[in-house]
């Protein structure tokens, strides 16, 4: 095997991206930043426990796990940030208020999520905890819509799901825990047949509700539609009602709702929503109300957030053109130093050619060069 | 076991040193950009023989390994981020000029360097490909010295060092490579005893010469001692000429040299720096010359470089004030909506109160408050 070969679904990130995905890193933190969304950094490496629990299956599949040979534990590189910030709102900070936190950093998948997908995403996101009203919610779609303006993305559109519909629906409802999770999939992949056969033994009213769900995505109409097939079932009407206050909140953005949308259900435990842009298969911008999440760290606070993956945001979005390097003779001192050092105050790139690559083509691009006219130093185009 | 309990020597970055980190990461990615440095972002995880080949038993220990289950194959988490540069220098980019890289990212321990070492550095390096001339190791140390200045360090002091000297000291002597790793150990750490044991059987010049080299540390007039001392021996004459020259080029900044210092002598190839400032223990750079980095990817070329831990610099430099924000009542609608937006985009952080959290201390420091005045919002100190 060569040893520059990477493992499936690795890849380096080189000059060009890296750029780019450094300057969309810098303006995502910047804009959680003017919301007063506070930095944290969580370790790459947690005890899995930390890590795992209350999070389901999905995520335990996707962790890589070793031991630590310091403990002798099993420890994982986090494959989500979302568990490792709850952490830190719920044991570390443990205030009282209203805490806003952010963070971007590599998480590692021992899965890709697609057929594409890369195994190491740079994720981005920011949690909102302490505020179990729906301002905190709404908030959160605007920060992400916010942060997709600031990176140029164009024709954002948002998809609002909750899931206590489903919930509502499925209370009371005498079915074991496989079952539930088929219905869940079923609802995730619309298929009416499979949730017909899986609900044949459930109260009618439940079943009903089911089955509308499947054609319950599209407009604003969507919620009227909704109110006069499940506004009778307790719990659904003022979860509508949420779900109409953030789409008018969030205006002029456009919404759509698809109240079957169930992806995630283990986690989340309101709102829901996905933010999604032409060209793009997945969405790009995940989100909702986890307020159970800190729970398992000894403190059960309300939080809603969002994430999203740099790598993939980079893609989404047109490049903008660089600024181009100037070049300058190798000289350490006396005058061109102290031009060069002026020149790289004011911001500007400046490559020093080495002694004998006189002659080669510039790798960085250089339109202006450095050079001596009359013995004074100066940027002339190339 | 309490689920918020970190493995050791892991630990959470909160808020305040987050924001310091972030600032350092900044500015040391655009200094060397200003430089020419291009960013690179290479993958948390790669093949273990892409890792490690090349590189010595040290790094080996010291990475957390794993299997993919993609391919059965063994893994590592990065320990290091040089070899990986030099893979994507060899094999990715492939040019035939000179090439300059940077990058900045966490790597992984699975033993912590010293007792109290962080096992989750944040890896900063540049390195410089292409050149063997003395000129790519100056420019490296004065990227590194402007890397500090521009984090506002205070009297760094660099230590030089060439590896090439102990080498022509041990040239043709008869001795195995554990009896040679010994000599190395007992240089890096001063031992004259175990070295006359070590160095009975050896020829007397390399013999005199190596136990010499245990005086041979200070300023500058160590050059000329040295060159008294073992100027007669072959190949050393050269290199002390080029530390000399490296110091009069890296002036005015402080340089002392250690010519015993031999710490990664399987890895150096050349000249060696470290950077050390008041109050710290150990070196906050390290750096030199590593011509046969890129060996095992297929192209050896000249190169050399540094690199340092973000979460140990800041340690180092004192913290600057943070900019306070304005506190603003909760409104994502009219004036209030567009007066929030206008102070973010002039780069203000702006916390909006939620309702119901009015009476709270705010945790993000804010020294303004957003207020209607006359039907118009404005900003007042608080």
């Amino acid at each position: 095997m060569s040893a520059w070969v990477l493992p499936d679904h690795i890849a380096d990130v080189l000059p060009s991206e890296a750029r780019r995905i450094e300057e969309l890193r810098r303006g995502l933190l910047d804009t959680a930043r003017s919301y007063g969304y506070e930095l944290v950094m969580p370790p790459l490496l947690e005890h899995l426990e930390s890590l795992l629990t209350g999070t389901g299956e999905a995520l335990d599949l996707q962790t890589f796990k070793l031991v630590d040979q310091l403990s002798g534990r099993s420890v994982g590189v986090r494959a989500d940030t979302t568990q490792q910030v709850a952490r830190i709102d719920a044991h570390l900070l443990n205030r009282n208020g209203v805490t806003r936190l952010c963070y971007c950093g590599p998480v590692l998948h021992a899965l890709p999520d697609r057929p594409h997908a890369t195994r190491e995403p740079l994720q981005f996101g920011a949690e909102i905890y302490g505020h179990a009203g729906i301002e905190a919610d709404v908030e959160s779609v605007l920060l992400a819509l916010e942060c997709l303006r600031v990176a140029e993305v164009k024709d954002p559109s948002v998809d609002l799901a909750d899931v206590r519909i489903v919930r509502s629906l499925l209370a009371g409802v005498p079915a074991g825990l496989q079952t539930l999770a088929r219905v869940h999939g079923a609802l995730a992949v619309k298929d009416a047949s499979e949730l017909k056969e899986l609900t044949r033994s459930f109260p009618e009213s439940s079943r009903n509700g089911l089955l509308t769900l499947l054609q319950l995505y599209g407009d604003v109409k969507v919620l009227d539609e909704a109110e006069k097939a499940l506004g009778h079932i307790a719990g659904v009407k003022p979860v509508l009602d949420d779900l109409r206050t953030t789409a008018e909140r969030i205006s002029p953005a456009r919404v759509t709702f698809d109240l079957a949308h169930v992806r995630g259900y283990a986690y989340y435990s309101g709102a829901r929503f996905a933010i999604y842009v032409p060209g793009a298969s997945d969405a790009l911008v995940r989100g909702g109300r986890y307020d159970e999440v800190g729970a398992v760290f000894g403190r059960n606070r309300p939080a809603a957030g969002f994430s999203l993956d740099v790598k993939e945001l980079v893609g989404a979005v047109t490049p903008k053109p660089l600024k181009a390097a100037i070049r300058a003779p190798w000289g350490v001192h006396g005058d061109v130093a102290l031009a060069i050092s002026a020149l790289r105050q004011q911001g500007e790139t400046v490559v020093c050619v080495l002694p004998g690559h006189e002659s080669e083509v510039d790798e960085f691009h250089c339109d202006r060069e450095l050079v001596q006219v009359a013995e004074r130093w100066v940027v002339r185009a190339i």
